[in-house]
């Protein structure tokens, strides 16, 4: 017995991976984080350069390079599994890169708000899909996904900003609503895609999964955090 | 009595640092060497647009990243210090900016080349210098400027280039030398600017320093490193 839901053992040459569609899908859900992640290294990189100060600039790298060292466990894990990391990343290039495209920020505040909500809503979405996974491979992900200690500097910039100029509260609002539409318009695209990934959330023969309720219960679950986000930073959702 | 050759003691509130001239000088290296990591990482960043493969990009992101990490160390000792280490870095921006402006790199090989000599050229300058500090900082300045682990990577794949085309070795040598030029004239424009740093290598009344001759033979020693970290990229000097 695991703390798993799904009862899933906790070595990856257990009964988990002896399955070959849940390795495809473990691989496919690393590929796509590590991938995710190194563009969130790329796209900080550049929001540095529309620091106000130097100090905030550091503040940015800060948060790129946190990416960049979970690149790097998500990359071992993979090669432990056999897999070659970088064609596991792949798939997932067009779908993350377009979100990107669709989302590049005019400034330095919608940088810091695409930062702190892109990244939540990111972490909030593969930690449902984590409850699914064996321990390991669950641990490893929710470890990966921990950035708290960067809040602080995005919630405070960002009331300040809206404190000093209450029109820009409005304008970022907005900007939150279209990463929230953004991000999933392009979840969806990789859903369809990714028929290994999808059938992780969906279950299998002997694997549990979630019904049509639970999927709607799990969007009900990351609505609302998004818009507790928003709250955080000062913004109507 | 401690290790240093100067016989400066270890405590930031002992003997050394009563003196202002030497807390001074200290606070303008920390300064000089965080503003240089925090550039590199902006220019790392940059150069890892160019990767020819995602495999190369992770390599140079995690390049970028391990300066923001030492950046982070030589902020927390100025702030140890006493200092604003924001202000600590402000009066070197032009001279590094001013080097990075004159030595963009045009393609993805010479953003690797300037990294290693770049890079190779700031630690063993700062290395001199350190052997001038007190046990403290001199650590702080070693730890910070240890990168080999990257250096595998730029050798490869340099090597890797001059292989398919001989031509590009040609091109990459001139490119090494136009580096060294620029780095050179900009650290003199530092020296000419910042008194209590360079009075740091001439030494003063109770501190001993680098008379000519010992700044010529150290001048010699990094033209020579240079010389063989061309030789280790298969470039001719």
């Amino acid at each position: 017995m695991t703390e798993s839901p799904s009862g899933i053992e906790q070595q990856p040459g257990g009964v988990a991976f002896a399955d070959p569609g849940y390795r495809a899908a473990v691989v496919d859900l690393l590929g796509v984080i590590a991938y995710g992640e190194i563009s969130a290294f790329e796209r900080l990189a550049e929001d540095a350069k529309l620091a106000p100060s130097l100090e905030d600039k550091v503040a940015l790298a800060v948060m790129a390079s946190a990416e960049v060292g979970n690149v790097v466990r998500l990359r071992e894990r993979l090669e432990q599994l056999g897999a070659d990391p970088f064609a596991a990343m792949q798939p997932f290039r067009a779908a993350v890169d377009a979100f990107h495209e669709h989302t590049a920020p005019s400034d330095w505040l919608e940088g810091l708000v695409k930062a702190y909500v892109g990244d939540g809503l990111a972490r909030d979405f593969y930690r449902e899909i984590a409850a699914f996974l064996d321990v390991e491979t669950r641990d490893l992900i929710l470890a990966a996904l921990d950035s708290t200690a960067h809040s602080t500097f995005v919630v405070e910039r960002v009331r300040q900003a809206i404190e000093r100029d209450h029109r820009v509260g409005g304008r970022l609002a907005l900007w939150g609503r279209r990463l929230m539409g953004e991000a999933l318009s392009q979840a969806q695209r990789v859903a369809a895609d990714r028929d290994a990934l999808s059938s992780l959330l969906a279950g299998g023969v002997d694997r549990p999964g979630m019904d049509l309720a639970a999927l709607g219960r799990m969007f009900n679950r990351l609505t609302e955090r998004h818009a507790q986000r928003m709250a955080d930073l000062g913004l109507a959702h």
